[in-house]
């Protein structure tokens, strides 16, 4: 009779539910297998409902009759909590460790352009210490004038760069006939912001081996971002790291609000590790290096950051690309906050 | 030398922007084959640009030494806006015209469960008046534990419903790979919300004939709506139907807050029908009416309605569906709007 | 022994609560004469409250050892709820009852800036059908270099315009030492989006006979914008008209986004009357036609309109502002959609 | 005839504006002493305005028959631009040094409670490193059955506590009617998130000597935040100091998103020294020290942090205060990573 688990969903019945609504709700937990401890105030009555979270927090409770509404006391996903497992993970990106006190760098530029463009940038980001290039061949843009990438050529000239720089890459997938493609060749896979929530994406990410990297959209909760890494950690696929990069707001100052503060709420509720983009948080080249530093000071598990030769001539996002030379004194200014911090770069 | 079009990008110099940093920009315009207008204030110098918009907005200038900010004057998309069509498009879907003051009403289930469920709203929605059938196969969902639709059965009992009720139907389509699939059964596509900038899958659905209904992503502005339904249209499909159901902001109260203004301001910049899901923007049952009336009152081209015979027992947002009996009340609220507004149902 | 009421919290405590916290937590509800329900579970514990609401409430259960977080179940507002009083409120606004099922139609000018604009706004609203009107005197303004208003002028000037027009008006308090002086002149005082929470102001106006329209803040929650009202309710004044204006997004095509779903959900919440402006919601005068009909639909208790009979000349808001001869056709519509949705104007 | 100033405001014309229109807006133009650049596009004429930026920002061009849109190219603040002083503010309070290069650090309890607590907090914070004191004596409260705040007596006893430990203290003043109360104790006096657009008391505040701590409103963007410190600044006091304290967003995880962007943008906006309050930004004392230490890697010109030596019984806010022992361990971080980034403390 004793349910199994934790108080995780509350009911709170209308002022004025019939008994016989407050009886039908009832049966249909005892129907789940779910334990209630009923409260029977002067006003309403609340229902306490102990049983598997995951099986009861998915009926839909606000459409019974008397129900005035129902509040989930536990959180809805599980192998990414820190409940479930309470030491940090750290995530091997070709050898580089991610997370439990590793701090990545990550650069390059945003987009491949070009053999010179991307192994000038790689060369550049390599000599100032980033251990892990970006660079994408598949790009999702706003507009169907822009520039989408260089697709399967993209991703040969960053596995020739990963060869002459020694730095193992990441690169975005954007659909999941391209995932087995991708993944030949990068070694972290980077979901998008507008495709965090692309469950068919995430799915089949969560069924190959190589890490993946999780942005998060635009506008998700950090709720609904762990529910987006439990996707892919369900399938099997234990290597996630979340990257935070800014949400909407009313604010046009900055492309996006970067949200800092997500950073210690999901140490708090998650051992992924977690790092921040500050180039596509602010969109702005000035506000890359204030970002950084900030990120190691939260402290993020690392950044990743926008590095071009020629902003100007970028074809993607070049208005917050920094240049090599600024990309090296970012590099200084991260170590020295870094060190503070007690983090390995 | 003078560039066709329309001035359609201000470029606004740093105070103290160098003559040199100035020239640079103007190499480049002229370059790009733009004309530049230069107005020299007392503290900044301001570059008015006349050329090919789209060629022209892609550019960096936010790259580029000196520049304080690029402010687009034109729209970005095109084919889609008011000013390429200034007359209504009207979208066949299975024999029913929607726009140009077609006011369409479809109902049905938010996830096919089953034949029974899904017969028993049908009959029901057609008796009380609705043209059009909603019923999804594929349904992306933020917990990977929730259902995630019947598939291609789901598709099965939809076109038997067709048949048997005389209504053509929409469903959603999730990923790339089912576009074949969900076209060769469906009469309209939707792209969910949560796929609105997932251009790959709008670029497909831009290759084949079949209507598509666009929702507008949880946090997407108007323009970026616009721009999505551009990656549609410039493919060669021009029948598509745009859907306002809700936007993210900081209100709780509701699930989404519906942006009602969506409505006449799509109808000032685009030819495009739109139309309004009650359902899914407020995710409450009780909602569902007050805001069906308000689409009217727009006037909207349509409303998208969830309907349930028991909602209590749905699989996916029991919370917001209403009863068959609801419905065939709201159908005579939304008559009585209608008729006010000298809309034809 | 037994406390009073509802179970009107939650208290989660984290995963690992000692035994010592969770006596801490109940020893501290004992002395504040609460009751306590506890649900220990597999893994955490949980502490349904029941007594007075209000103190419960207010007690910084989040910063009590070994809680992870308190949930309300209840709201935290009393008199200005539903549960407090089932019938509509119906507020008297010198002699026009506004609430009920009695739909006012408010119009007038942003700011009263000389005798023949007000004059010549207010016949043209009388004689289209207008009962109330506007016109400020006081106006906070976003730049200090803006137009601030008349003063006591502009109370004379519509104090006037009352006899001559035979209709009762409304006009903004800003500051608290002016509620004696607008008091002594307007039928209805308003409480600006940027003074919802003006706690002062709203004190002050509770404790004086006239009736308040309080605006909602740009980013009140709904339950805040309740717990505004109760401020001047409590204090005394039962004549409280809120006022749906618009919240703040991230959509940019508007000025604001209007929340029309708060009408039905104050609906539910609240007593009060609602009424809707359309005007300063979406800042451009082509959309105030469309959002007025909406807002009957709703159907809210009443609109309130900005008319200028120059609106290129306007010192306040002139972008919004209809001609007295749009606010005529406007009239028609309303009344269309009102009787369909059978309101008496 | 040549207008003095920038070219401060673009006018886009709609396709299809008759030269009737466009001339009527030149004359207006004229009239208002602007000079006007014409371009005549293939579908749109566009209007670049040189002029008193202010005068012709203000005016409804939105209004005019034929106008599409006006976009504002230069800002509308003036005298707390970087544009009119180039150099850092920096502000005296009480012999306190803020901004250029100088970091405060600002710490007690949120609100005056009783001479004990307020003692025992000074002490320790002292103790521990601040220099700048911070408790409340009237508090605006969200909902009215809160703590209000002891009055004049807070203020006598944050008085007592200054001479006792030799520290200046900030204060909060929410009614002009309190200005010349507040201003005889305070050294600075705050102005709270909710009155950040309350026009009035910044007015006055603007007429008095001591030094203003502004704090962000809940939803202002940067640039209505710093319309708001004009209105202080234009009157005639020039020491203002800008407070970050979180904004509004849809994510629920924290009580407001720490927008800590906002502090590189108004460095290169204005020159007035800005703060950081970890506290009431994520409204959860494990977040204060990963935001604390956010803020000086940024870096901010100083913190402003809760101390509370009981938190679970304080009247206000006791979530997000941290305890003494607690704030000694953050001074130690924020002193760390201060030297890393070579401010002094």
């Amino acid at each position: 009779m004793a349910a199994n688990g934790d108080e995780s969903l509350i009911i709170v019945m209308r002022a004025g539910a019939t008994s016989e609504e407050i009886r039908h709700v009832l049966d249909r937990l005892a129907e789940a297998g779910a334990e209630a401890h009923v409260s029977e105030g002067a006003q309403r009555t609340v229902i306490g409902v102990v049983g598997d979270r995951i099986r009861i927090q998915q009926l839909p409770w606000e459409a019974f009759p008397g129900v005035e509404r129902a509040v989930p006391v536990l959180k809805p996903f599980k192998f990414v909590s820190r409940d479930f497992q309470s030491e940090d993970s750290i995530v091997d990106v070709g050898g580089i460790p991610v997370g439990g006190g590793h701090f990545a760098v990550i650069a390059g530029p945003c987009a491949v352009e070009s053999r010179d463009q991307l192994f000038r940038s790689a060369e550049a980001v390599r000599a100032a210490g980033a251990t892990i290039l970006r660079g994408d061949a598949f790009k999702p843009r706003t507009s169907p004038y822009s520039f989408q990438g260089l697709g399967e050529k993209g991703l040969e000239l960053l596995a020739e760069a990963r060869e002459e720089f020694g730095m193992p890459f990441v690169a975005e997938v954007v659909d999941p006939r391209d995932v087995e493609l991708v993944t030949s060749y990068a070694d972290l896979i980077r979901v998008g912001t507008r495709n965090m929530a692309n469950f068919t994406l995430l799915s089949e990410l969560g069924r190959q081996p190589k890490p993946v990297m999780l942005k998060r959209g635009f506008t998700a909760t950090i709720e609904e971002w762990l529910n987006a890494a439990e996707y892919v950690y369900k399938e099997g696929n234990h290597e996630v790291i979340l990257c935070e990069r800014g949400i909407r707001t009313f604010e046009t100052a900055t492309r996006n609000t970067l949200d800092i503060s997500a950073v210690p709420v999901l140490k708090g509720l998650s051992h992924l590790p977690v790092i921040v983009d500050p180039s596509h948080s602010g969109g702005k080249r000035e506000l890359v290096a204030p970002l950084a530093r900030v990120a190691v000071a939260a402290p993020a598990d690392g950044v990743m950051i926008d590095v071009h030769p020629s902003p100007e001539t970028a074809l993607v996002d070049g208005a917050q690309a920094i240049l090599p030379s600024e990309f090296a004194d970012l590099m200084t200014q991260i170590s020295a906050v870094a060190e503070a911090m007690g983090l390995s770069l």
